[in-house]
């Protein structure tokens, strides 16, 4: 059986979106994620901003009740059957994420084992013959072949296969 | 550069210790570690206090503050001059351990990079050369090679090569 390695942040879970939440919350802005392209929401806010919306992903509210990716459960319990899943975040580095993401998963992803869910940094030393992730950085040592998840900040990169949404995933995988 | 992963739990930090702390605490009773050939701690207490034990793990303060095996640091810290060394330890199942292996980490082993800190369940998808683990089934479908580092439990185990100590871990990598 062939094994899938999924991110969470911006692939599974509206991560970028919490935050345009937050900034608009704090700031009385509602940013357009189609202007985004190429930047991180910290990137595409003014200059005086920046710090405070990289800072979000390290306040302890930050990482719960994500809203899903559209068709993110049905494709992966659909891939579930074919392949085995490994849930795989670089959740590490924000220690305030760590149980909101257990939770998450547990509430939205009951059918995947617990045991396959893996709070990492680096992803290369995972194996698995794809891994699903908006961060092109993370296939550059990864061995297993990687498929770029659109998000608004990875439009410019052109070294990898895409997949822009979860019906891209059923039709490259299914 | 070849890559070990290592274990926390009873290999790093003295996690049966706490057990047969918490034990004493609560029902008046040292346990002698020297006659738990072959068991865990909750297996060798009398039956009616089994449950009791198993569930020290679930408990919010259980993970803070372990005890560092003997030479754990200075070796470990040897060993990252020659391998590339993952922290690979099965944390996801007791989610009131994440904080608290993290600070540990941070405290006791702060020269370990912490994208190299690996929270999980399975292990046998990290790719590593070397796995140090007091579990042998964690060597089961493991393509490396594992080391069964010595524990009470595990003493009856003869399947793989043994590290009774971090001494031992020295003489086979370095």
């Amino acid at each position: 059986m062939k094994r899938i390695a999924i991110d969470m942040d911006d692939v599974m879970s509206d991560t970028s979106g919490r935050k345009i939440e937050w900034y608009e919350r704090d700031f009385g802005i509602k940013l357009d994620r189609s202007k985004m392209k190429g930047k991180y929401v910290s990137q595409f806010v003014p200059k005086e901003h920046q710090k405070i919306v990289s800072d979000y992903s390290q306040h302890p509210d930050f990482f719960w009740n994500f809203d899903i990716i559209p068709e993110c459960q049905r494709v992966i319990e659909a891939l579930a059957g074919k392949y085995e899943i490994f849930i795989v975040t670089a959740a590490i580095p924000f220690p305030n994420s760590y149980n909101a993401k257990y939770e998450w998963l547990r509430e939205h992803f009951s059918f995947i084992d617990i045991r396959n869910i893996v709070f990492c940094g680096h992803k290369y030393m995972i194996e698995a013959d794809y891994l699903i992730d908006d961060h092109a950085y993370n296939f550059e040592k990864f061995k297993g072949k990687g498929l770029l998840f659109t998000a608004e900040h990875n439009m410019n990169e052109t070294r990898y296969e895409r997949v822009d949404n979860w019906f891209d995933v059923e039709n490259v995988l299914l």
